[in-house]
């Protein structure tokens, strides 16, 4: 097929085209760099109060901005005071026995976990911008640096060396969150989708609660793996160690547990009943067990704890041992995941309250406060999800229940240690279990079913990861699947035939809106998304399928033949070398099959882009249209005034715009 | 602010809404399963022409889909042949020289060049459905080759478990690439941007001639790093060695190589002379040595070769060898970069002569001459292209030029190996370097900095990594920086503030449209990519960011207040579940600042999303829109008819779609 027998004789026939399609104008380099940094990087535009103050305004904002306590501490008042002294009081109830357990899971002394519920509620509540973040360790992550040190460093073996490289590995999570912040990076966090998060939670939980049976059934000897298959394996393996005393204990104290959560969600009033209700735990065990000599019958128990606040730990930072990397791998997978936990909470408080919270600045605040704590004895601290829900509803008003919270795990550390003596192991393994069910949220996993079925494989990839595999792999698969998912999106973006809704000079897709009708003699194609190298090959060959398809439908019917290819551009965001490569390939393409390319509404950067490469020239200024609607008109236009003799059902739908 | 004052009090208004925004027909899950699995593995349809046909018929186009020969050979014609012949002998005076030259590259035997240059080609020529390609070895994969076994294994020391590995190399490229192709993986391939070939390919030839420097000075010993650094320190370090009759000739053959290139580019019917430009250095030096006996002044020479085709190496597989996993990872990292260059040229002389080629099948059939080449004492081949240009050049018609070329091969295996035996090294030095000239591509580079800066910095992240790194970390960087562009598009889509241009109903950016107007008391927002937990924070926060700049410019303004917040979903190809959280966020956003959150022209996909979600009951179906206008003229409506005491100014842009 020629050129001829479809180019109008003149280029500058009247066509209904009032608006030319703009390229932007142009930007210097570095004036265009600058704004795509300040977007990728400073997108809340967090330095905005500083612009026009005179300088020592600057220095009280920016100390205000480092230490949010500086700026609504002086407004604080004494009902504030009230509230907050209530909450922190019920939120110290529950982080002594939660402290204490998670620090087990993490195979550390337990009077770490009271450290860890000291020093860094302290910094953050200088530091952070959430109101209602409860700081403490956290059952996963705790999980995490047990799991991830001990493949290398046996805690019961070695205590000192294990020790000193948790300290280190968090010393490296608080530089690592620290520096995203500093360097803006949040956004990595970003990554970790709901889904992936939904998934690796209920997962970690499970693992957690399998850990759990080594309590509950009183056993010595325990499997190092975190699997479901380990686990059972080492658990039916040894059924004559079950010690049933440990067993029945186990069950009333999770039932009572269990109990005490289900009155607190039918009256959310109730709430310090489930609140208290570790704390009462661990004074009923260990009152039983202190009355029954329990310990001698098979009930593990805690033991001796030293009184004393948190001894420094700066020496024990342990920059020359040979698992260096591995407390920094450690340090850097529990940053992330307490991060990613930390902010979730934050901003879900924020959006309740209606306050905001800067991702980057809360970063700062969790690193310095990780850093500070590997320092004083403490391991990964970040905001759990349930103590916070407690502060929220014990009506916590700022970050000063922190303080009190901190202050009560002070006078814990100085004077009521002695009394964790007799606390019966199993107690704090039916604690954790109780925490663990509440963090599987099956509703969730339904809802990603029905929504997004991708999501839900996401999600059930981390879950299987976590539970069969490892922690780590979980994580792995997750987020592999979730970046996968972003690139399959740009490698096979969609292309939507578009038709026209009748009445209108509106074109829509035609498997969206099944009645707009068909243009004869123009296929109309929208493209979804940038045109880039991961997709550019994929998008010639599917431009050319499509064209191929219309010329089979249109031999066979008594229609005009093809004649022009629309390409709607207006969801092209972006578009690089490749893509223009591609669009002259496409060029090439219907040149030879004697059709005219067409562009209908190109965005700001392709203009920029395509005007450089002077693709603009190739296809000609006049082909580019401001809206698929004048573009179909025009070339409506064309093809009946080119061809007087063809069909002209469809003259009504373009002439009104015309 | 409170709701009360910009609802209008009835939700059935009248307004001008003719085709509500559809939901796409529910679709069962297997079916949309099927279909997406179908788009990304089977986007250009290949089993079409199989559609309706008889079983008999089917298993001749079946065959014919994998060995193409079968397809063309019927209607292969003698005049055909005639030019076959010529193309033939000329690229396989090319590929003589050139073997021998990227064996030694590839710290091989000098012979296995004429063995890969000899089975590869035939079995193309079955499979292959490109006919332009002349295959060869090339220099990169080669220099990969070398540079990543000779990491583990000294060439030198140890040469049979080195040829061994390269053997096993080779079969494991071969499977990995016939496996993408089957699997129809193709797309892999495309992550490798034009770009970042451009970059890299120009770093493996810098670093190729580096290389070089050992050849052309006659030095004997040479660093094994391939990196500037340790090259310039292996040359200085050494300069008393330096052979003066070495250098002279590399550099007059060099000259003489050079020139003949230059003259063939001045004028393409002299082709030929560029083409057989390597075969006469060979000879004349080969002549030159044997007269002067320069061998004997420092001039170093092949050496004996063996007569003979091809001897079989499938035992020589090292399957159990300790070192299987460099040979595996060798295998993959040249196999893809054989892979892209091979697809690359094949397409780009099938886009010149207008024909088709699919991609996964060529993988496929390059796949199965490297497990072949493996077993046949052949290492890595593709379809260099040099080469094929050359073949281009000569006027050949179908792979049956292969065919000749693997026939010249084997008469020169059978009987004129002797003849090389005084080729001086230098001579295959230059040869490479003249070639390698030719692979760095300035004006490409060039080319990305004007039209694309982050191309740019691809292209030379790429570069830079392999001349100063390595060519493993050229690549690494290259992809990684390629990845990252697609995922920061993605984290960091562009959100465009839309106004109306003069005299229609039409909204763009105020960016790339300068002279729209701002529709009073109405903020439109175009989202430009599609909504996924990468970006959904970043779009809440950018989204508030806007209403606020809105409301701070409309504090100074006497025009009405900001009432209505209208998100454009046009270019919003798909959403997840952290998507719909987002929007749903946003929603309370603007509920809460006593604004209205409108939709506009959300497409298919998205709507499907938001319908499964309840997000539309959420939002009102009567407050999603087919298009901006139309929303556009809804809001005014209800800002003109429920505030009438506000200015009108806007009246007469939204009164002609009313």
């Amino acid at each position: 097929m020629g050129n001829a027998d479809y180019v109008c004789p003149s280029t500058n026939v009247e066509r209904a085209h009032p608006v030319a399609v703009a390229v932007p104008p142009p930007q210097s380099f570095f004036k265009s760099l600058k704004a795509s940094m300040k977007e990728t990087f400073f997108p809340d535009d967090p330095l905005r109060q500083f612009k026009n103050q005179p300088p020592s305004r600057k220095l009280v904002l920016g100390l205000q901005y480092v230490f949010p306590i500086l700026e609504w501490g002086p407004r604080y008042s004494l009902e504030f005071f009230k509230a907050d002294v209530i909450a922190g009081i019920t939120i110290a109830s529950l982080a002594i026995p939660q402290g204490i357990s998670y620090a087990k899971l993490a195979n550390l002394p337990p009077i770490l976990g009271l450290y860890s519920s000291f020093v860094p509620p302290l910094v953050y509540a200088m530091m952070g911008s959430s109101r209602d973040l409860a700081v403490g360790t956290v059952a996963v992550a705790s999980l995490l640096t047990g799991s991830m040190l001990g493949n290398e460093v046996n805690a019961n073996e070695n205590p000192t060396l294990y020790l000193h490289l948790a300290f280190t590995a968090t010393f490296f999570a608080g530089v690592f969150q620290a520096s995203l912040g500093i360097l803006r990076l949040g956004f990595i966090v970003d990554f970790l989708s709901h889904a992936t998060i939904v998934g690796f939670m209920a997962g970690a939980a499970t693992v957690v609660c399998l850990q759990q049976l080594k309590g509950i059934l009183g056993l010595d000897h325990f499997t190092h793996g975190t699997d479901l298959v380990s686990v059972m394996r080492s658990v039916f393996s040894q059924t004559h160690k079950w010690r049933w005393e440990s067993a029945l204990l186990g069950c009333c104290f999770l039932f009572y547990l269990l109990l005490a959560r289900f009155f607190s969600k039918k009256k959310p009033r109730l709430f310090w009943i489930s609140a208290m209700a570790p704390l009462t735990s661990v004074i009923l065990g260990s009152l039983l067990v202190y009355l029954t000599h329990a310990e001698k019958h098979g009930v593990q128990v805690i033991g001796q704890l030293t009184k004393g606040l948190n001894p420094p730990s700066v020496m024990n930072l342990a920059f020359g041992s040979p698992y260096l990397s591995t407390a920094l791998k450690t340090g850097i997978v529990t940053g992330v995941i307490a991060l990613a936990e930390g902010i979730a909470v934050g901003r879900s408080f924020a959006m309740f309250k209606n306050y905001h919270i800067d991702g980057n600045k809360e970063m700062i605040a969790f690193g310095t406060m990780n850093i500070i704590g590997s320092c004083t004895s403490c391991y990964l601290t970040t905001g759990p999800f349930s103590r916070s829900a407690v502060n929220f509803n014990a009506g916590c008003k700022t970050a000063v229940s922190n303080i009190v919270m901190a202050l009560a795990v002070m006078i814990t550390l100085l004077f009521l240690t002695p009394l964790f003596h007799y606390t019966p192991l199993v107690v704090l393994s039916s604690i954790i279990i109780a925490a663990m069910l509440g963090l599987i949220d099956y509703d969730a996993a339904i809802h990603l079913w029905h929504i997004d079925k991708f999501d839900f494989v996401v999600c059930m990839g981390a879950y299987i990861g976590v539970v069969f595999g490892s922690v780590e792999m979980g994580l792995v698969i997750a987020v592999g699947l979730s970046l996968l998912r972003v690139l399959l999106f740009v490698a096979r973006p969609r292309t939507l035939v578009l038709g026209n809704i009748p009445n209108s000079t509106i074109y829509r897709s035609v498997d969206q809106y099944p009645d707009t009708n068909n243009v004869p003699g123009i296929l109309i194609l929208e493209i979804d998304a940038p045109i880039y190298f991961a997709n550019s090959s994929y998008l010639r060959e599917r431009i050319s399928r499509w064209i191929d398809e219309e010329e089979d439908k249109l031999k066979s019917s008594v229609e005009t033949s093809l004649q022009y290819v629309i390409l709607d551009m207006g969801a092209v965001g972006n578009i690089d070398t490749s893509g223009i490569s591609m669009l002259e390939e496409v060029k090439k393409i219907t040149d030879r099959r004697g059709l005219k390319l067409v562009l209908a509404n190109p965005g700001g950067e392709v203009m920029k882009k395509l005007n450089k490469s002077n693709f603009i020239d190739t296809i000609g200024q006049e082909w580019i249209y401001l809206t698929v609607g004048e573009a179909v008109a025009a070339c409506n236009f064309m093809l009946h005034s080119c061809k007087p003799k063809s069909a002209t059902t469809e003259s009504q739908t373009w002439s009104d715009n015309v």
